[in-house]
Order: structure tokens, then C-alpha cells, then sequence
């Protein structure tokens, strides 16, 4: 018997397989999937079913590049929608495995369609449910994904999901969901990495409400969409296109990155201070670990990509980008921001500054404009005085609000989103902006505490 | 937040490394220890303390190895023995692990001092208990260790520790014990990867005794116990002796192979048919995955070790060896058998039989004598009609129960643990031995099912 | 300045990787090409150009798969020949590598469109010069290939190539061939792994006749052609089919193996011992190291394969397939021949004799009749008095000189290719073989000289 | 037959294994050995033999480390010197490596007693020279290093050395030196990554003068001597301290950093860029690729050392800085400057400017004073008008030349070694520093040449 977890860090998304005698199924697998047919084969696992929970949109599954690998059979949740490839998976469905039974179960809420899978231990008894979106340590799936007019009643379906179909399976029953915390398909998942049943119905604070109203009426917010999600809806639907190996990006000198670039857009992909001491002019910051979460808000699908890193190994960005559907990589930078100025090309920066310099300097009541660029509840959990608050997320549809002639400090957690948001705005015509490095974080742990 | 479980195969052994905001915990770790420290180092976490659950029996721990490493502190369950190193756990100890919380719980019946270790999730709500050898998926330690005079005792204190201490702690919460299924200390544990309090409390066996009297009688069973356990104890509170990196041992011509192996035991960890079909003259057969089971029943601590391995790569047997302290490794075959035959040395083999001959041929009546080296539980869950049951462990004491003028054909489950029969009953004269390719399972997939 | 030497294993293959100031030239690169790709963006060179110095015929060239990922020209040798993809070398073309310059140079006669690439340091002075199949250390590439009624007209070129362009590039200068020692494409390459055009001039025995005439008839010798070589040929014409990623077979139980067998044929790669003690009724035998040299003699590119390894990890006898087009890889064997024997399937068996039972024991005048399969050089070498020699790639052609009703005693080297013979001995009916472990090697390490 | 090169990157050390039937020996090995013992392992080789080309200077020889390991013999050229470990050599001593043939040569000029190793062909002719510190590609170890008085007398061992032992060996042969292009052994290694006796013959510009007096005159010059060589020196007669495994240095949170910096030198191995942005106050530049060549210039053996780097991996800082005896690292900041602002600690930064801003605005006439800190052969290539030349190493001794009211320009090639003198000189007091990126490559490159 083998089981195992996947995470694909940044999505914080997990996938699963299951293996007994000489045979395995993988939930909800990525795209970059050569894993688990290596995990499999090693151990001399046949890959025979991939069981998707639900038409994902936050990320590609990789259920057909597997299948083509593989010859495993695809099993679609969210039947009711028009998918090129596989099959539709049926509440109450078997599938046996070795030894071991796994059975399908309609969990409807995040999506109408949605599937959980139970997995039985030898004994019979339920063991392991894989819960996909639906219930997360700490949190639900989202319930507005089919648009706000749905949002009621597809949080009745999720009431009836989890204390109809889910909680009844026992408080030992081992919980296995699609994301851990950080994942953009539900507002606060905690890192409670391992969970049960009963852990969730007593301490996830959606499972508290007094009755379904207040459920519903507690769970159907609208939350952001990133502007991607419909194109990760699209291909799934579809089957994305076939990698065969994840593809390597071409390194440029500078000069070929100069020229191609004329034509593509530079995501640099270095941490903030990197970043803003000097990078190539025009260009995108997105730092490497927030590519999965914030690559989709900000790039354009009809844009190839041209990617300036810390080392010259492109790995990492392109197996981000690439599972998020980011494939047109035209090349990278060869050598780095070193090589663009020993050959002598331009660069910018931005301004930096330390909580440290901004507790003893700044004259905020004058001219400085504060951009608090942290999430809804970050600021509710600590508000920065005199701050304007706008999501990272939310500054492409509100760059109107902010001045174009005041100096520009911008504020998140630590100074990563900052930097951001502060290439947005230059490449937008800002000029006079500052990134605090450090960030709320960096200004609670000094003497200039938040007024 | 990391939670990882390491797992040594073979020993079917589970540590365990649990990590927060820079600080990080180790429970129960192994000889071969770098994997904790680069685990840790690569997400920036400090290793500030060891936790073990007792003083271990079946396994070298790598507590000494790892603080000589990272200069964490170890803290020793069983406080009532005589360490050489480290300082003793009280139940109710608390460590914080950045945000995290763990408390020892005291939790004898395996051994005395036995503690497990409960960690908090933020809540503040129990949320794993690592159990060490109390409480496993499907079983529970053994009691007979500290002698069978004190097996009722110690009975009663494991009753006290699962249902006054870890039951309670509710049915919601994760159970990470110290082995899986495979384990020598444990007679039956389930295969059932992870599991609950809940899960426990309704499917293992142990705890489904009507009361007190009858869980002490129904536990308190003489289990078999390995030469080699005594070893274990005495360097384990010692502190093993410090490896620094995994010894690499050395490559040898079959000259000086066949030179050094006056003086040392030839050890063979390839497969089966392998061995059967030629081997060193005197060798002793363990296949690579039998070692961390076996190996403690026929070595000798006493005497240097060279190896015959199917390629030229020592690292796995030397990574088994070595966690159980069979440090003193003499050097391996270079090139194999095959550099042996081509150097043209003498080897022997020992006679296989499929169950399709057998099937056909054996005329078992008139001299055939069966040996069945499994163990009792697999006996009673299928017994071989007129063969004499001597579990492989029990071979050197029951030696004189086998008669050395008839042939000899030895079955097993599938032909692996016969050839260590096998190659014991040649190093100590018997000529005319059989191994059963195939085993009981061949044999139950034939026609000629057992009578 | 980069210079990496790739080699592949049993083809004793060379390819070359070039690179300076962020690009980089492959030198006939393999099929399984990732290798190159990596080895080249680690450093931030870019693959412009692929050059190779002749048709192959004993391997699919990669240029197809390498171009796919990284844009690279490709650049054909033999450009007399209808390539499908890619652009013809003229002589005396250069191509700039960074600062660095590779020039081609026309070298007839192991095909008629060979090229050679110089490659000048930066004085401006030759360097290293990759000499393709012409100039072997310690050899030359085979002449007859063009068929022996043009060989005589090859070896005249191959003559002006040595002595009127390769040697006049001055004895200081490094030769880096295509193939090393073990390698079809030269009877006798030297293990002298790096060598220059001095070593060669004063050493190579092909470059000591006295006279063009001699030097003719000395190399023009027809040699053993692989029936493979033709597909391999048509292939390279027409660009490999796309791997995309190295293909990983499907794991097998039993059953599965047992039904996909009848319509494929399999492959045992495991060593002698293994392969003579048991393996699937009808396996062919050739061990892991052997498959590039052997299984372009005996099996059919119109079959699929089956394979049964020592382990559960395919990836080595895949790569190794792959490289010489065997694609149609229908799985493998789940656990190996343990599995095999555990689901009760019938196995069958070949005889092995240690050269000491032979010594003793074999009543050769009698009846038994020894089978030599080493190739000719080895038997001028040391003779096996009464022996019957057929190499043992020429058994298929000669299967009518064997005997059918004595016992047969294959010898080779060491029972590695005796091995291979006796699986295709048993495939075509013989059933009294016996395999002689150690072979010609062992028998002359023993107190039984070869008479 | 294997013959491999190794080489540690950074030193442009190469060491080398060669091994034949069994057994290997290894020249000049580096003091992270494990390779060399991996290798030889997994070839079914033994290492019976450690062979040194003469007493290093530059880096901790492994010898006693990989003897420890392999029980290999060491043997020491400069047999003159007091070792207290291993075995000396004596000029024609030979070595039998399986059926290869080594022979020791004494070629002193580098050191009295330094030896090059010929390794013959099965031919029996001579193919390959480690000729270690005697001739290089392009250059010829120095002669200074027993001081200027015994320089000339060197440097005539050195000529005998060249023209009566190695050059006599034939054009052909192949040579294998101990450095490559970027050693601090030589002043100009050419970048020629393999050679012969006859292209050095023909295009080493040391071997192109007319007479033995000519060619003293010329090489006898004195170099930079880096203060660690003495420390080198001394342990490589001692045997450096055993590292069992490549220690793996302590995270620390920026709390504990902070805390064990009042005792230690912090040291940032983060590119230019990051490092001028925001560093710990106080910290010391090196960027990785640097450690080698300049942390023995300005590191202490008497601190410890705690690490700054650009992620959460310390494995390639370790391995540099222990291959030169830095062992006593304290620790790394956990997390990187991210941490250490988000936890408010203060930081300093440098400024630095682009060639552009250069070249528009510097008025530097007036009060800018412009740092040059090239190396001679640099700066002799492309002067910079203005400028104040002193090598980066020389900063040291040359402070007072350097004034401290005016604002200091720091060039050097790229922008890398200038950051590490701003931070040599920000330690030292200096305020109004700023680092020129791209330095002079970037300054040539644009339309501002230096004039």
C-alpha cells in the first residue's frame, strides 16, 4: 500500500496517489506530472484511473498529459460540462485498486459538479476522503465561482454537502482536500497540513454557524477572481496542450533579450531587493514564489514572456509558469542583470527605504501618499493609519485612485507584493515610489509602532 | 509550518520532523541522519531538540549523530535508565516550536519511561500525538520486553495509557506512531498509513478486548526476540558511535575478497534465483530489503562483514547495516558473481524448484521432509499439509529438528526467506535442500492448491 | 569556454558540447538529448547549432529532438543523401562559437560525406578536432559500409583523409572521436579514452602500413553489419519520431504480462545468474549492458517488447532501447520474476556449469558439443580446442550447424553473451544447453588450461 | 579503463581519478572527497592510492580525508618538508594501476620538491602528464612562493623541469595540470581546457623565450601572495582537521544572527546587486563565485563566520569556504534579508550608479575620486583615465592612499569585486562610497569610452 501527497508549492495545491498491488490512481494531478508516473513506477505501480474532484480553474490538471503517458483512464467530476477528453465520473462510482476501494461521492458547493472521493481502509470502514475543494483545514471552497446569483445556492448545496455527506463520515476520518493554506480557492485554509473530520467540525470556523442560514449567509461572499481563472477553465475543459517535458527556456545574451523583448514582456523574477536596485527597464516584478499567485492577475496570455532570474538555471520560473498556463517562455536572460550591465544597457530602479528611515524621516502629513497593497484581512488585523488601502490584486482596476504627483510609499507584509506593485506603476508612468522594505511586519518589530 | 514523516523501509521505522518560524523538532530520528538536517536547512529551520519516545530496541537512534550535527538537545524517554548523553523527558514537558506547542505525555507499557508527544495545533487544541511504540495503526507495542515476569504489569500500564491517556485525547485526532507495517515491534501492525484515535479506538484488534483482564491476558504474549536487541539497548544508551557520513565500503578483486573472507562472513543481498544459482562458497544469504529484519537474527556483531551485492553500488546495503550497527563492513565484491566466475573461483548453488514440479514430481510421501519457515501467523492463516513449521528466526535453536539425511524442501511465502534458510542449513551441512520458488503464494495460484 | 565530453554507455558513444559567451555547438548528439539542453542553460548558453560528421547508422541521431527544444540549426554531413529536415555542411564552413571557431573539413570514407569539425583555440591555431567514425584511438571507422564493392574505394579516401588532412593538423592537436572502446563502428578501439594525432600517427596499428596499397587492404575488410543499421540509416534520413521525454513503460502484474506477451516478445535484461535459474517460457536474454551492442541483432523492430529487470526502476534498459529506436516498449514486469513465481506462473530454466565442473566432470569426446561465441578476435586470442565457433551474432544465419541431439556447452568471455545464446538456442527448440559461468576468463584463471 | 577529471569550480582546482581491473588512484584530491569515492565505488574500483604533485598552498589537499575514508596510501611530493602523515615519493617510483603504469618525475620550480605523474599507454609509451603546478595551459606555475631570494634559482629548476622532462615526452602527450583559467596559481591560465606538450611548446608565451637566462628573467617575478596560504600551507603538512560529512551551518533567526554577530564577522555572499540594495550593517561582500579566489585575502582563521546568502540552502558557501579551511561558521540568517527586515532589524545599503548615469552626470573634475581595483594585467589592458589603481587585494595595506572627504567611485570589471571593496572600505569608515555596475565592460560597451 502506498499513499502520498503531492504539493505543488505556491498553488499550494495537492494532488494524491494511491497505490496497492501493482496498481494506483492519482487525484486531481498537475500538469508538470512526470511524478507520479516515476513514484508509480518505481514501485511498480500501474497509474490506471486519474479522479479529478472538480473542473479546476486556479491551476491545468494534468489528468491528459498523465492519461498520454500513462494510458490511464480520465474521470471528469463536474460532468454536467462539455469536456473534450475522458469520462464523467458518477456519485457512488467504484473504483477498486489492489486491494483497496475508493468510492465517488457528489460534494457539490464549489462547483455543482463537484466530487469527493472516499477512500476505505482494509477493514471497510471509511478511511481517507480526498475533498478536493470542498472542505479545507480551516475553510471551504468558495461558493461564487458560477457568479454571485448562484453564490445562495450553491452554498445550500455545500451545507448539504458537508453535514449531509461529509461530517457523517466520522470524526477519525482522515481529511484530504485539493489546497493547503495559500491557495487562492479559499480565503483562509490553515496549515493544519494533516486534518480529520472531527478536527474540522469543531475548530473550522465555517462549520460553526448556529444554523444554514447563517451558513449561507456567512459562506456566499464574492471574493477576487483573477482575470485567469476563465482561461484555466477553458483549457481544462479542453485539455491543455501536451508539454511532453517541461520545456527549457532559451538563454539570451543581452542583446538578443533586448531585441526580443521589443516584443514580449520582462518578468523578473528576483527577490525585491534585486529587484529594485536595478532590472531591466519596462519590466515586471513578480518574485518567484508569488508567480502562482500573482503571475495570473498581472501577465497576459497573449504575450510571450521573457524572464530575468537570480541564476541562470530557468527551471523553477518555467515550472510555475507552466502550470498556470504560462507557456510562451521566448527565453531568458543570460547571466542575469549582471551580464545586461556589463554589456552596457540601461537599467532602472526603485526606491527603497527602511521602516528604520521612514520612522525618523518621513514627513507623512505632508506629501507622502501610504499604499497599503496587503489583503482585506491583513489591514483588519492591523491598519496602517493614514494608509490607502488597495488590494495588490485590485490596482489594475484602480490605478485612477492614486496621485500621479506625491511621492508613493507602498506597504505590504514584507516588501515582496510591494515591489510588485511598485513595477506596475512605473510601467504605468509613476515615478516617485518607494518600497518599504520589511513592511508591516518589518514596522511592528520596531519602535515606530502602527498609530 | 512543515510536518514530515521519514520513513526507513525495512525497519518500516517513522521519525519524524516538525518545524515553525525557524525552529524545528526531531522525533525519534535514525543513525543516518543528514536528511533532518537538510530537510530543515533548506527551509531555514534550526533542529533545537530531539525528542525520542524510549530507548529503542530494533534500531541504532541517530539522536547523538544528529545533535553532533546541528546541536540540538536530546531528551531521552525511559529517564530511568543510565544515559551516557542527553537529558530525561518529564511527562507534562512542554517545547515550543516557533508558533507550535508539544507536550510529553508519560506512556508506559512498552517500556517504562515511554513517552509520547502531543503537538497542538494553533488553536490550542490537540491535534497528532506521536505514540511511539504504544499506540500503532492496527496494533500496539509489545509489553514482553523488560521480561515476561513483568509482561502483566506492563500490560496494565499500556491499558492505563490508552484509555486514560490516549483515547481521551479524541477520536479527531492523528495518531503518528513510531513503525508501520513490517516492524518487529509490533506483531501485526496494519498497513494502514495514517490513522486516528477514532480509527484506532473502533478497528484495532487490541482495543476491542471487554475489559481490563482480558486486554492484560489478550496482550501480555512472548513475542520472538532478536540476538541483536541487546545491542541495540546497550549502544542506544551509550550513544552509538558517531559515523560522521555513511561509511562507503571498500570495492575487492575476488582475490582479495576470497582472502579477507577467511576472517569475515560473506554476506549476499541479491535476489533468489540469483543466489541459488551461484554463490560465494559459505555465504550467507539476506536479501537487500530482509536485512533490517534478519540480519540482527543471524550476524554477529563480533565478526566483520563483506558483502556480495547484484551491482557495484554498496550504498543501500550500508545504510540497512549501519542502522543497526553492523558498522564494521570489510569491503564488497567488485563486478559481482560475474568477476567472480570470470577470476574463475569455485562458487556453490543450492537447488530450486518451481510449484509447477513440485506440483508434478515431488513424491512427498516417501523421503521428502518439508520445512515451512514462516511465521505462526501466516501458518495458521494457511498451513502446508505434512511440513514441520519452523519459523526462520527459530532456525539456530531448533537445528536438530531437521533431519540431515532426507531432502529437504523449504517453503516460505515466496521463496526469499527460504533462501536464507536455505543458506543457513548449507553452512551448517546439510547438502540436500530445495527452495520452494514461489512459495505458498505460487503455490496457492496453482492448481495444486494445499491439502 | 565550455568543453564537455557526453558519453553514452554501450554505444561507447562520444558526443561533444562546445560553448563560449553564452553559445553553444552538439557534436552528434544523442536521442535522449535533455542532457545537452541542461548541461547547456545551467551555464547561460544558448544551442545555436548541431552538427554531426556523418549518416549514422548505429544510432538515431538527436539532432530532430535537440532542434525541437532548443531552435538549433541543425547541420547534416553526407549531404549526397535526402535528408527530410535540417541543412547540408559544405567544407571549409565556419561556424563562431562565442569567441571560439569550428571549422568543417571534408573527411571521406567511412561515408562519402563525413566531415570532420576543427575547432581553433584562441591563438588561431588548431585545437581539437572531432573526428566522427574516421579516426578512432587505436582504430578507423569501418569502409565496407557503403557495400565491399565500393570498399576499396572508401579506404583510398579514408587514406587522403588521414594523411592528407587529419595528420597534417600536427601531433600536438586532440582527436575527440565519436565511438570508444567497445563501440560497432571500429573492430578494435583502443580504452586510450583521450589521444591526440601524435598518439595516433606513431600508435593507431591502422596507421602503420607502409603504403596507400597496403593500407587499402589492410582496412578494407568486410565487418558484421547489424540488420538494425538499415532502420537506423532510414530513420536519420528522415529525422527519429519526437520522444518529447524519455517514455516510461507500464508496469505489469503477472496476468497482464502473461496476456501482452502473446503478441510481443520479451526481453529478460537481468544478468546470467538470474536469467539461467528462471524467467518467463520464451524470454530472450540479452543483460543490461549488452542491449546496445546486441539487440540490434536479434530483435525486430515490428514486435513490441516486454521487459523483466532485476528492479521495478525501467528507466536504464528504456534509455538504452530508445537510443537505437526500440519505441514499441508494451511494459515490464511488476516486481520482477519474484511476482512472477508468487502469482504461480510457470518459469523455465537453462543449465549453468562453473568451469571447475567442467574441469571435473565433462566427458567431452562423447557426446557434448562446445559452442564458442566470442568473435574472432578473441578466439585468435585463445583458441577452445574441439570447440565450434560462432559468434554470437552470427547465430541466427548458422542455427543449421548446431546439433540437436547432444548436449550443448556454450562458452564466451565471462556467460554474458552465452547467456544471450542459450535464450535463443531455446526459443528455436534446443533444449540440452548449458551455460559455462566464468567462461573462456574463468577456465584460464583455473588449473584447466585451455588445451 | 576511467579516467575523469574533477573540477572545483572557483579554485580552477582539477584533481583526477584514474582507475583500471579494480583499482584507481587519485591525483591532487580536493578535501570534499566524497566524489572520488563515489565515483570509484560505483565502478566496482578501489582507491589504493593517493598521489600529491607537490606541498599545496591554495586549498586544503583531501588526502587525509580520502584516506580516512578508503585506506588509501598517500604519497607527498616536497618530500623535503616534516609531514606527519603519509608516505614520501621518490623521482621514479611507479605505480601499477591495474594494467596501467604511473611514474613519478621530479619537476621542481613551482616547489623544490614538486612532482608531475606520466601515466603510460598499454603501449607502453607515455600519454598523459599531471604535471600539477610545473606547466599549465598557457602558463607555468609560479616561482616566487619559497621567496624572492630563491626565485631565480626556482625558476632555473623550472626551465630544467620544462625542457629536459616534460617537453621531451613528445608532443603528443597529453597534458593534465592542477589549474585552470582563474587560479590564483597562475598569473594567466589560458582557458584551453585540455592540452598537449606540443601546443604548449608551440603557444605558451612563457616558453617562447630565446635562452635560459631570458626565461628566468621573465618568470621570475614576484606575485601576490593571499595571507592564507601560510595557513594552507601549515595544515596540509598537518593533515587538516577530518570533516567526516560537509557540515551543514545552523539556521538562525535574525534575533540569534544579531546576537552571535557581536562575535563573528558576517560575511554576504549575495550578487551585487542585493548585497548594495540592503545588507546587515557591518557585513563583509564576497559574492559566491568570489569566495575562492578572494576570502582568503580578507577573512580571519581567528573568527567565526555567519553567513548572509541569497537562499535558504548553505551547501556551495560550506563547500567553498571549507575547501580553504574556513570551518568555523557559525551560521546563516534563516530566511535572508527578507527576514531580517520583516523582523525590523536595521540595515545599511551602498549606492551604486549605471555606466549611464556615469557618463551624464559625473562631474568628476571636481571632487569624485575614482577607485580602480582591477587586477595589473587589467588595468594595463584598459586604463581608466583619472583613476587611482589598487588591486582589490592590495586594499588592505593601502587605505591611507584613499581619501576619506571625498566621494569614492569604485570600479573594477563588472561591478562585483568593486562591491566587495566598498564594503572593505564602509567597514573601515568610509560613508560617500559608490560602486560603478558593469564597471569597465559595461563602461566600454556604451558611448562613453574611457578616455
Amino acid at each position: 500500500m502506498i499513499f502520498e501527497r503531492i504539493e505543488s508549492e505556491g498553488l499550494a495545491h495537492y494532488s494524491y496517489l494511491v497505490g496497492d498491488k501493482g496498481e494506483a490512481v492519482v487525484i486531481d494531478p498537475r500538469r508538470d506530472c512526470k511524478i507520479y508516473q516515476e513514484m508509480a513506477s518505481k514501485r511498480g505501480l500501474r497509474i490506471t484511473d486519474i479522479l479529478e474532484t472538480h473542473r479546476n480553474e486556479d491551476y491545468l490538471v494534468g489528468s491528459s498529459e498523465l492519461s498520454d503517458r500513462t494510458e490511464a483512464e480520465i474521470w471528469h467530476a463536474d460532468s454536467q460540462l462539455n469536456y473534450r477528453y475522458g469520462d464523467p465520473v458518477e456519485g457512488g462510482q467504484i473504483w477498486n485498486v489492489g486491494g483497496l476501494k475508493i468510492e465517488a461521492i457528489h460534494t457539490p458547493g464549489h462547483t455543482p459538479g463537484h466530487m469527493s472521493y472516499l477512500l476505505y481502509d482494509r477493514t471497510g470502514e471509511p478511511w481517507i476522503v480526498f475533498t478536493g475543494d470542498s472542505l479545507f483545514a480551516g475553510d471551504l471552497g468558495r461558493v461564487d465561482l458560477m457568479g454571485m446569483d448562484r453564490a445562495e445556492e450553491m452554498a445550500n448545496d455545500m451545507y448539504d454537502t458537508l453535514f449531509d455527506k461529509l461530517l457523517p463520515l466520522g470524526d477519525e476520518v482522515i481529511v484530504c482536500p485539493a489546497h493547503g493554506a495559500g491557495s487562492v480557492c479559499g480565503a483562509s485554509i490553515s496549515d493544519r497540513v494533516w486534518t480529520t473530520i472531527g478536527i474540522e467540525r469543531e475548530r473550522n470556523p465555517k462549520l460553526q454557524y448556529s444554523d444554514r442560514d447563517e451558513f449561507v449567509e456567512g459562506i456566499a461572499e464574492k471574493l477576487e477572481r483573477p482575470p485567469y481563472f476563465r482561461e484555466m477553465e477553458r483549457l481544462n475543459l479542453e485539455g491543455p496542450p501536451l508539454l511532453g517535458d517541461l520545456p527549457v527556456p532559451t538563454p539570451l545574451s543581452p542583446e538578443e533579450f533586448e531585441e526580443r523583448a521589443r516584443e514580449a514582456t520582462v518578468l523578473d523574477t528576483r527577490m525585491e531587493l534585486g529587484f529594485n536596485s536595478a532590472h531591466v527597464p519596462g519590466s515586471f516584478s513578480i518574485w518567484m514564489d508569488g508567480l502562482p499567485n500573482f503571475a495570473g492577475w498581472f501577465l497576459s496570455y497573449e504575450e510571450s514572456l521573457l524572464l530575468v532570474n537570480e541564476t541562470d538555471d530557468p527551471t523553477q520560473a518555467t515550472r510555475l509558469l507552466v502550470r498556470i498556463g504560462f507557456d510562451d517562455l521566448a527565453g531568458y536572460l543570460s547571466g542575469g542583470m549582471l551580464s545586461w550591465h556589463t554589456a552596457g544597457k540601461r537599467s532602472s530602479s526603485i526606491d527603497t527605504v527602511t521602516v528604520h528611515e521612514l520612522c525618523n524621516g518621513l514627513d507623512r502629513g505632508k506629501t507622502a501618499w501610504i499604499l497599503d497593497v496587503r489583503n482585506d484581512e491583513e489591514v483588519k488585523d492591523a491598519e496602517i493609519s493614514d494608509a490607502h488601502h488597495i488590494h495588490l490584486t485590485q490596482l489594475p482596476e484602480n490605478l485612477d485612485e492614486i496621485p500621479s504627483n506625491r511621492p508613493i510609499y507602498i506597504f505590504c507584509g514584507s516588501g515582496l507584493r510591494s515591489t510588485v506593485a511598485a513595477s506596475f506603476l512605473k510601467r504605468n508612468g509613476w515615478e516617485d515610489i518607494k518600497v518599504v522594505l520589511g513592511g508591516t511586519a518589518g514596522w511592528n518589530s520596531t519602535a515606530c509602532p502602527i498609530e
